[in-house]
């Protein structure tokens, strides 16, 4: 029955990455340990849709991210009456409806994470990504959220990246009410444009953010020195705690900067630094605002993982006082950039999940004790893939190894041997307490 | 700092599901119990985004399902170059696509699983989900696949299913070559009207279902006869193997339905049924036929599990022969049905995947001792949140019971307690060995 076929050739769509199962494996095994950590500090888990209302995702007012809207390909009168649906650019706006909208159903302190896909419809050619994983956690309070927790969301993400063998990781810690505290003594009430500049330090050097300070944030030659000389500490609790507070707000950036600091001492000596310069583009952060460095992968450049704190977050959805503090992972950048510039660290491997292959015995007799064995392993936690037609034991075994199957399982006349693909040996084993080197 | 605020207060976007973190625990368990039997069978996981060109949702022709769009929403001249992009409305055309493009790069057989959310424009006053997800396997091959793969995975699936506390469960097969080869005998080449009508039996009963064959599938009052005898016949391996077929297609059919009844005989009685009412509506099924019904869960109509073999999926894709055969619970669905109709069996608890929470001591000095502990609990992999303020024992514990954590942690003047919050009993315990539980 020949069959004229009409074949269409699909084309990679830029910025919707997907990997190849191998690659998949090593993503799951992240996504297991973030979550494993995560939970480890009691952090429920919530999904959102994809979608929000359009009015939703800009009730803040204008988004500097570019929004994918949804529509059903063939509209009709009914899609006019429905809400404008949009794809969501981040996870934060997101959970703050999802806190509003079931307010009464939560028990406070609010610890949520959440690691879904989000969109974001830049332009291909800038080599962004569109469609993307994020990885958050935040904590979410009524009126009043203690400090402890800024120490606790830093803790949790120093321990997932550490997991993740991506070299040292350095998160730089700061608080912005250090700052704002300064240019409030001096009478400042937009310190918007200050912290624009001072946030840009890394990226255009110190000349272009003194130009910045003096001709777009007005401040004095002698203003733009004593920021200068403020935002240039980098430190231990000690240090921060140094600092000469010029008023209320300014005092209590230093101690919240320096407790947060003082709760982290478990941490390895590289692992946290209190560091001026990290303000963080975003307006709405409060507080604490956190930046992370890997210190051992200088292919990947920026924060990898980023939050702070919020004075309320949700309060353009409800009417309450909510504060929140909350860090970030752009998951599949990481993921990308270590895949494409270190599978040294990376450590593709297997394009199977199994342990085990099980080989089709050659005596049709010992076919059921193969299948039976395979499901007593499996009740056992151990991975079997049975091998699917009765062939030749070298097409069997090309087979596993073509797969990276570490393990092949072999049954002849009722005994059971296993080979260790990598070390090319082979054993008789007893099938009832044989485990796989991990 | 009094501030005006302007509140949007966000809607419910139908069909759009979202589940409380109590809920979502749940959702989780069932998510980790199915990608452990996938996984314990080799099935690879790939995830594919969430788009596709739309030119690639439509090569096989018009779809029947409602595609959503997505689009910019400031557009500008550059959008008109891209290809039109469209969310996926399942995981198969998906598969063929990455099938086709990942071509040299996977080992066949492919068997892969797939747990990702799919998107149909449905009307949202059918009651229809948007937005859910579904939990595939399929195996593909190149030209040839073997029949033991069509029982595989039906296992599998009987496994998944039967983990998930559902009640009994039966998987109901068929192969659609026998139906094909007695019309085929009878000199028919169309038979979708045949196994359409066939395929309504359950829900409009065997009257209409004869008129549709006479008037709409043309067949004589004695084929409709013979076609109605053969399709009541439901039973075992034995059962089918005793139908007398009529041609080579037939004998086909017979000689597979039975080998995969054969293989499923490890199963419980109830487990797996040969049901030759089975079609499916779906015509581009060539062989093995799946649907599964929950005996014990009345609430739940239709099919919760289905699927089957074809000839040929990737084909629209690239110039290759790819049977396949797979099988795909629709897992929302399922959810919210057992989650809205039967908290007996679904068992919604905790607001908090913590075992533990640790309390903050009422003596300052004893605070160290109880970060210490909760680190080295976790070390443990016992999840430990940590109560967030020195507050009375009594509103900690208060908390630690909202939230439905099983245990809670003393510490004073350096002695461990743990209160078991169900039993409400408090003992001394040893932190370097104490577990929960389970």
């Amino acid at each position: 029955m020949s069959q004229e076929k009409r074949i269409y050739k699909p084309n990679k769509i830029a910025g919707f990455p997907e990997w190849l199962p191998e690659e998949r494996l090593v993503e799951q095994k992240w996504f297991d340990h973030i979550r494993k950590v995560f939970e480890s500090y009691g952090f429920c888990n919530i999904e959102t849709p994809s979608v929000e209302e359009l009015d939703v995702l800009t009730a803040k007012g204008e988004v500097d991210k570019e929004i994918y809207v949804i529509e059903r390909l063939h509209k009709d009168e009914n899609d006019k009456k429905e809400a404008r649906l949009a794809l969501h650019f981040d996870q934060t706006v997101p959970m703050a409806r999802y806190v509003a909208m079931n307010f009464n159903n939560l028990v406070f302190p609010f610890k949520r994470y959440q690691m879904q896909r989000v969109w974001r419809g830049e332009r291909p050619q800038m080599g962004r990504m569109r469609e993307f994983y994020q990885c958050d956690i935040d904590i979410i309070n009524v009126d009043n959220l203690p400090i402890s927790f800024d120490a606790e969301v830093a803790a949790v993400m120093y321990e997932v990246l550490e997991g993740l063998n991506i070299g040292r990781v350095q998160l730089r810690i700061n608080n912005r009410k250090i700052l704002m505290g300064l240019l409030e003594s001096w009478g400042f009430e937009d310190y918007v444009p200050v912290t624009r500049a001072v946030d840009k330090f890394e990226k255009i050097g110190k000349d272009a953010v003194v130009k910045l300070l003096v001709d777009e944030a007005k401040l004095t030659t002698e203003q733009v020195d004593k920021v200068l000389s403020l935002v240039s500490i980098k430190g231990t609790a000690e240090d921060i705690r140094a600092i000469v507070p010029a008023n209320e707000t300014m005092k209590q950036g230093v101690e919240e900067l320096s407790f947060v600091l003082e709760n982290l001492k478990h941490l390895p000596a590289h692992a946290v630094v209190g560091d001026l310069t990290i303000v963080r583009g975003l307006d709405y952060y409060t507080g604490t605002v956190y930046e992370t460095q890997l210190l051992d992968v200088p292919e990947f450049t920026g924060s990898v993982c980023s939050g702070g704190r919020y004075d309320d977050l949700a309060g353009s959805y409800i009417n309450k006082h909510l504060p929140g503090v909350g860090i970030s992972i752009g998951f599949s950048r990481l993921f990308d950039v270590m895949r494409q510039t270190r599978p040294d660290l990376l450590k593709i491997g297997p394009k199977s999940p199994a342990h085990v292959m099980m080989t089709v015995p050659e005596n049709e007799s010992d076919r059921p004790l193969a299948y039976n064995t395979a499901r007593a392993l499996r009740k056992r936690d151990i991975k079997v893939e049975m091998y699917h037609a009765p062939k030749k034991m070298g097409d069997q075994l090309k087979y596993a190894s073509r797969k990276l199957i570490p393990y092949v399982w072999l049954i002849r006349d009722g005994k059971h041997e296993v080979k260790d693909m990598t070390a090319q040996t082979q054993n008789t084993v007893d099938p009832g307490t044989w485990t796989p080197k991990s």
